[in-house]
């Protein structure tokens, strides 16, 4: 069981140069064999389906909050992507303006067609996830150099998304993730290094790239930010810290457990899209909506939705 | 962001007839195309990219509220297929008794060879599921019947597993599905409702059969589960109650929003399978292990670890 | 454009062994690689896509009528596969007594999941037909070659599906596409010879196994079903016969054109499958659908309808 | 059964602007989830599918009729994309002369490579059609309830295309099949209504943007093609008039249905591209072609097909 | 380049146990995500791909080498698939007696339908092996890593197929492919070792259960076969020793290189099966080829095929 | 089994013009439903589960040896993709210089992010090759007729890329694998002949375009190469020339078999991509790498790898 926040783990800055292929080369952070749904759902299902877990606590505390954590990115990313597209197209209710022109050189037409400008779970080519991507074979040293891998792939992803959009949103994400990714390749090689003894961490930073080098990550880890764990919930998931302590292995920092919170920055409201009728469409019938909304809201709102995204502070307005 | 508790919404009994069959049906309630991933995905995908939610909040706060349970789901289906496929093959370290012998007939031998005899995402086919069953337009109006339909066509399934397993913890499940699933299918309604003012949930039930007609799911009903809709976060999601509120469609009793809480049942511990080394083998180097298990738990949990699963209390041996 | 007429090109049998994984094999022959969808998309694509047609008309409407005539075939085989499947399960309404117990090992599940135990356009594994199957290089030669290929392999997969399957219903529908598809196979080696001059119809059969080994292909040869081409608009489609003429290349006799008309079988009823709510269930509104009913036959089905398929004559009780 | 005539539904203009991403777009139309292969095969399989059709006739025969009017709309859709695609890239006979060099740029290459420029049963991003796009699931309120819904996101895509392309051939195409398609909306609406009693239509339009604001569509509605259903066979399936009756739900005019009849326009005869080989290359054998083209049409044909699209009135020379 | 000879690396022997379901369990070893394809074509396309191996030259020498090894594989697996499905059915000339009933239950239908009693590639659940399972990211410690890993992956898919049909022919290949792709295993650790210090074969065995428990591996370690890695040419990938040398990790044995040969044992010769038209059908024109097998063979073997497997010494009859 | 030589055909020119969008289409040769990877596979799998060979030995001989020469046809195009590829990006070891700019509008992203600017098994737009292409019925006549209509498809698809990209290293693939390929589509030719008596041959060119059109083909035909059939192991497979024999069906010359040879081209070693860190990044641990060096190849490489490509003469920069 879960419980939801209103937040996100970074107040994420809005695009200088929205861009639908850009939001397409993010897109494979997010639904790509490698991308953030991966790794949620192999966690998730990894835990779920965890055998003899009274006697390997630690191992399934382990991966159980990696994949709480997981949830965040798939949404960060996704904020990222809808930033990214927003505006992009001619805002308007005439459909014969041919509001949408731009849209039909776009690499990714299901952004335009399936969804109103919004991510989905696909990759930068427009391929959908699937739960192929999802490795759980019960035995423990083999999911866990799986969850090894699957995070050095995810690097490697992130990281030329990085050297292809420079876009401060996208960067502002891929930097953070990067550091969060990277406290789970750590913490998967300190879980190997547990079960066998080998010390799996000198292998790192795989690709051999480190993430000093990228400004928007190295600020949060000279914060620290590398060094954490977050357990969430520290009455279910105990023994966490038995696998997660000693020194960081790149820069031989100490590695620490904290109980993680519902802080964090509220998500931006997204601009509406008229064109795509998006949240509504210009013919809602008037007299009706506008008893729902008195009902609703107990006010005059629907005059305000029917002129379109006029002054309400929104995502796009805020730049 | 969320946080996550070990625990389930309900108190699985386990399996009278494990069956690989069983299990194989049930997947379809999990990795099928109106499975549990699939409303998780829809609900959890169309809050992130709900566009003029600041004059829409309520149908925000509904949407990002179902998806909250639906993790549940997946979690709860998955559980029954674990214990499903728990001990249905012979248990042992001797790989020559041919101890997966009654796995070549199974029909998903995924089961068997891609995991350790546990759920994946995939359907009773073993075809896997895909982001393409997401649907998020961006339109409002459209998205809600979408999810109107979805959770329809989820409900047939529902009833069709049912059918076929008679299982009393697939039926347990199952019979909690339905009514959450029943809620979920009124709030998309009531969303609808509110939004054009015509009633949607006259046309319910569909299919055309009631809860009642399942006994593990009317005693759900008869505490009136069916008029709950919880609420994940009553500071971030405080709008949900003016959609769900007024007469369920179905039986006329009063809805009512009540604040989701982390109480639930612990779920099972997951029998240990010595024959697909979950969670580990039997040529685990016994030294190098006794080191690393003195240093995690204290004790010498490594002798039991050899022996298998002895007179551990788990989920198996609990019947 | 077309139009359509509610009937069958035979009168087919009612099965003697109704079965779900006779039904499964079937399916090869509707959504398989070589299943009548291939066939059927494959030759309205061509001809929707055909260029220079003004100058090469008789090769537009060889493929075009035969396209057509592949929709009845689509149809014969999802009959078959209906009524192969009627009756495989326990009619009643009461969801406690398992009544799709039997279907938990079926190979195919969809067709007691996804469908009502009805036919849905997938193979014999249960994978979908893809678009992919449907090849129109534009360049007539290749085309043809492609298509001469096609209905070879679908021969031999209908006669590997008949050598699967005993029962009558199964076997008239493929006797009777045996003969139609050979009609197709030499249309299309004719088409290659007008084009090139090479023999090309001396290669049959293929596989090399005569269509005169199977009783009930035989018949329909006996009364020189073989060596008919249907047109189907005599207006419009003038020229089919400067292909389709001269000699069958396996016996020799002479081939004709015929007009194509409405004549044929009136497709059977299919049974009710109440505890699949196929087509309602039991809990549908009396009071308001009595009022529907009453409106739309001006008797009083309903209370028929709320009793199951009691008298009425239908496929399966009719045998 | 069904015969086919030579026609088009309506006198497709030329294309002002041929473009390879224009033809790519309009395919989500053809080949997408929401296109017309979905709700040509949907209903299609419905219609064979049909349990108890005996009680429930009215609602078989709406199936069967909007099933066959399908047809005609994978017709328009893919005689739009190739008129789209013609001439777009250099016609001639020398392969050294890169003729297709402007391709290498465009976003589905399937159109140069897989087929002559033209149709696929495909999607906007080149994804193919499937299948699993049909839902059959016997239950007759909840495929009627699938199907409002399929044709209600089925008009979201052709809205999106209208805003996305304004060349004239594609907008006459997608505004003539708002309106047949929404007379598929509302007829499922109607039928629903007659099932339950609840007043589907009224939640229409969706999306909430209204075909009187495309001038294409106007057209048609303002000489009343939006109040008709058309009945493909007046002997076979009497009964559609028990549901299509009454008032359109959005301007109240009266609906009606008439016997569809084999009127329409002939479609255009589409260009040969040579360099793509379509429909022959330049090295077919003289002498052999022009024996057969002696036989087959008694003229020099041949001549003029090794010149290539000389004089001849073909579809890209008409404009 | 590569050559080929007509030889197995082992001398496989017949199976005691034909079986449809045993064969469709061993496609997971072919086709699975895990299966040899993956391995053979995951280093055949890093090796074209490998980048800067003037510099890496040992690396490049490893991978190809491995690559060559893996073709064998899918060799070895195929012909165990088909002696498995050899003589499963009835065989004969004569459709109506119903030669493939037991096939409508077997697992995989392909086996019967799409091949003549013959190995595919795909998995054992018939899914078709794709190109998504290539992984060639360009860093080469990331692809040592996922070279590692896939190996482990297909260990363990190995393992379990062992367990799950104990036919001779399964597990002689088995229990080959086991200690040949140990060697890999130990060569990608090793590989890793020289590039990072970190000493990575001390993970191993994963899973951790070692290949000494299978008698059919043991006899073939007991030779050292696990101590060997071939050189496929000596001439052109000289360095594969730099890295190929020093312990086993698991039992301390020295390494060695070999330069590989053409030895190996002679493939079996499959039985024909008529009823499948395998290889030719019984109507095949018996004037025709007698003069094509008089031509080819200068001996009357028409006859004898005419008469299908009668006294010739082929892989089913030899047992 | 099979050996390797480090060798490809032909000395493969270094592109003048390298392009992702030129590399893009060149995929559809090597990963396309046409493309090499489906010949290989077709002739390399029909050859494993040939049934009856002792009988039919010259066909499966000339199988087996097509299938080999198909290997260094993946290895050609694969090849020209990583050409066409390599120094598309800004190469550098700085992250926010943003090195992959371009690539964000390349139609093929995977080129980028999956692989280091590398060929994978996928087709033009992207889709990876599926073992669905793989056809094995086991009937020896339909299998032959599949591999003559696949070799011509495949024909097809060489003509429209050549067409599409003009650049050198491409042609000269293209024009080389339109000589081998045309030999492969009159080898299957001739085995039909021999198996029917029918001219098949006649059919060709298909599509009606000759190889003399094309400089880079033509070049190879005037020395005779489309004459020649390659014997990859004169002991092993003795009888192919009993079929490949007799003229050539275009221009009449004489066919002859040749014992293949390890001859033929130092493959060209592909610049490194630092930015892609491929083969490694700029973070490599300096010290221990260079003792890792010292050992493996005895001199100061390291030095030289830190510093990224510079003066070693590698692909792009001999050019």
């Amino acid at each position: 069981m879960i419980t939801r926040f209103d937040k996100l783990q970074i107040d994420l800055p809005h695009p200088r140069n929205p861009s639908p292929n850009s939001a397409a080369a993010v897109q494979e952070l997010l639904g790509g064999k490698f991308g953030e749904m991966s790794t949620f759902m192999n966690y998730t299902f990894q835990s779920f389906n965890f055998r003899g877990r009274s006697k390997m606590r630690p191992f399934y505390d382990l991966v159980a909050n990696i994949a709480t954590e997981e949830f965040s990115h798939i949404e960060l990313v996704s904020y990222t992507i809808n930033l990214l597209l927003s505006g992009t197209t001619k805002r308007g209710k005439d459909p014969t303006a041919t509001p949408l022109a731009s849209a039909a050189d776009a690499r990714n037409s299901y952004h335009f067609l399936a969804s109103g400008q919004q991510a989905l779970p696909m990759d930068s080519q427009g391929n959908f996830w699937t739960g192929q991507n999802v490795f759980s074979s019960g035995n423990l040293k083999l999911d866990l150099l799986h969850n090894f891998f699957l995070e050095c792939g995810a690097r490697a992803n992130k990281i030329r998304v990085y050297e292809m959009v420079d876009d401060p949103t996208a960067r502002a994400m891929v930097g953070f993730l990067l550091v969060r990714g990277g406290v789970h390749i750590v913490a998967y090689s300190k879980a190997l290094e547990k079960l066998t003894g080998v010390e799996v961490g000198k292998l790192l930073p795989i690709p051999d790239i480190s993430n000093k080098r990228f400004p928007e990550s190295r600020k949060h880890e000279e914060r620290g930010l590398h060094q954490i764990l977050y357990r969430f919930n520290a009455e279910d998931y105990k023994e966490v810290g038995t696998i997660w302590n000693g020194a960081h292995p790149e820069d031989g920092s100490e590695l620490r457990v904290e109980d993680a919170s519902n802080e964090g920055f509220t998500p931006p409201d997204l601009d509406e899209e008229p064109q795509l009728t998006a949240p509504i469409g210009p013919d809602i019938d008037p007299d009706m909506f506008k008893d729902v909304a008195t009902k609703l809201f107990g006010s005059g709102v629907l005059t305000k939705a029917g002129k379109g995204n006029g002054k309400t502070k929104t995502a796009k307005s805020r730049r």
